[in-house]
């Protein structure tokens, strides 16, 4: 079984207009990907005990999914070192579209994360790395009727793999689905604007669940006991 | 159920110097590994038809283990092309110690796989990666008495990841256990000289363990059919 | 002083609408990049002696740009070790447009280097690298009027670094301009259809440019005479 | 010409048994090494105005040499936000030894840059990229008879390259030469404790003069004037 933390800052799903798009809040169209897979899925909320990411949830999640936008200045000091703590020692991590400003992406990143955007768009999906586990089941290309552009040049290190690039109508690119490694697993995937029925796409929903398996924990993927991460008293 | 083939060119084998050691070949070492795993095992040999590595084998192949010293030559191009084709399709692939200079390898490198060399040195393995699958279950360091010294440099293009270092008594380091992509995954790992028993040791064992579930393809490690890699008569 | 060598396959240039396109041939126009730069030229061609490669000729190249595209096989397998000797000793090689499917690319990369093709589309190039030495000079998009369509996938190893990425309005992406290294320095490049004046294009001549530079043996960017390579004669 | 701030937290330089090995401080031996070239050399301290990092500085400064080790805490935040901003928009960047763990390495790795570490060992530095710029005029191996101990794992994000290793006597490795990318070209080097006379060595003064030149800015590199990295307004 994986645990999945799903976390939302939540803010956007409280006004109407989101809520005609996703009626159970963002972080329950995600949930909803789990429905029938051998996952536990937990959530929580910016306005939550210790913002909705407290140590004893960290300590028992696999894989925490994030999704924020305006609030990323209110996420404290002290939650992003919690949260980065853990992925250091092997939780994996999947920060979600506008996540790429998140303060714990940029602190795993070393860069700005800046990239270009603009609203409205119809984006195109490319499979570029079709063998990779986190493509399984997605075919060569699928659209989105509608997106928020995010465009190149994307501050970001080079990423391990590139498994998703994004064409928009309007005549940008994006490295739309990348990989890292920090100790954990990090898979960033670009779409998923509030205002859209991104995360009720059939292909978005088969890569996010693909990603979770793919970043848990190396321990739950062969089967053997994790190996105690190298102790951090020497130094 | 992964299915793994180990081929073995099988001709140090037939001496006693290493029956001393192997005495069911060292393909009957590799093989013992599964033994209590969900794996099914076949193996083919340089002297067989299509040299141990016929097409529907290797259609039926999730992973291929390869071992090879002395008659690299003896491979022929029709035999290296089909087995290259099947890693480009997906097939995972591990070559062991000398087959660094395997035609296979050098030709998935794109470059010599040149190496420095010398027998009977004591070798300490590292893990630098403690965090990836590969190296679940394996210490910090281990030892083996005797190998035969593999040293920088190696001439390979930069790995996707280097999980393992070796450090030898003699004055060498060198990159142990590397990972690559080429359609397929791929695991070089430097031990397993045909004179020294390494292949029974422990760690050695859950390394080449660990390594055949995280290169199986990817449908295997997502438990969602693979997606048909994209076609080639596009050019 | 940098050392260039063109190689163009020349069969295509022979024809009336290339011509009219190339008057001096795509190698006279790739040549003419250099006519202001402490670089000294030569040009080489499939029909000349060696395949316009000799062996004195590469012992005196610092970079090999490359032009091929309906004759790709008649590249002799002789002609293709000693080119990928050169490159493996520190020779820097620019493989340009229809150069994918050369021969020597194939062999550095390891891979089919396959890819979707189309004709006749108008084509957006992105710097996604804005530091990169390849990228000075350059603005953050520009625009080829007409190209031949590449789209992903591009079945490649992970570059070392995505500097171009390129957006057509047909509706595909592609990483148009990549760097690997297989001793010497390797950078793709995908404009320049025989049909269409791109060679022509200021952006697309500086980034050609700017890759010889980068591109030149490492003692010619250090001004410290060249590291012997290691020795091959250990293994 | 390129200009070099070399940054010192110049503590124990001011102790006796530093004093006996750096009668310059750490600063002035490596400011020596620039004696003959094209360098502008600065150098700044902890205790001076704004940590000897003050803005105008950095503003003229094409590469920043880092050595720091007892009072990694005393860099403020203020600081380090001030030194980022210029690597992210090309300022290259070369931490020495203990310099691991400074605040700035650490930002832009996203790791902890934990490693293991033991005083006194004699340690072989092997050179594993020999094509690479950093590595030329340096031998395939060469040795510090004493130097610190720093051992694998390193907790360090999957290098852009790994150009040298270390062999210590005691029994460890490490990558003792990295670099990285975030927008500013980055080189990690290991050797370098305060009470070995390590940067009087030849050939590490020659990698660091060597990492000086690959770090410049990218217009340094390819004679053209840089380009304005994206603006970060956009997002």
């Amino acid at each position: 079984m994986i645990r999945v933390h799903i976390w939302n800052e939540n803010i956007h799903d409280r006004e109407d207009y989101v809520r005609a798009v996703y009626p159970d809040g963002i972080h329950g169209a995600l949930a909803d990907i789990f429905r029938d897979e051998d996952v536990r899925v937990t959530t929580g909320f910016l306005d939550e005990d210790e913002q909705g990411l407290p140590e004893k949830v960290l300590a028992e999640t696999d894989v925490l999914i994030w999704w924020g936008h305006c609030a990323h200045d209110r996420v404290t000091d002290d939650t992003v070192s919690r949260v980065i703590g853990h992925i250091h020692a092997g939780m994996g991590f999947i920060p979600l579209h506008s996540a790429h400003h998140s303060k714990v992406f940029r602190a795993l990143c070393g860069t700005t994360a800046n990239l270009k955007w603009r609203n409205d768009d119809r984006e195109r999906i490319w499979t570029v790395d079709p063998h990779h586990p986190i493509a399984q089941g997605i075919p060569e290309h699928f659209e989105l009727d509608t997106e928020e552009m995010y465009g190149e040049p994307f501050d970001i290190p080079s990423p391990d793999e590139v498994v998703f690039m994004g064409w928009f109508a309007g005549g940008e690119v994006f490295r739309s689905g990348c990989t890292f490694t920090r100790g954990g697993r990090i898979f960033y995937f670009q779409p998923g604007h509030e205002t859209y029925p991104t995360y009720k796409n059939e292909y978005v929903r088969r890569i996010i669940r693909n990603a979770v398996f793919w970043a848990a924990p190396a321990g739950k993927r062969t089967g053997i006991p994790v190996t105690n991460p190298p102790s951090l008293e020497n130094n």
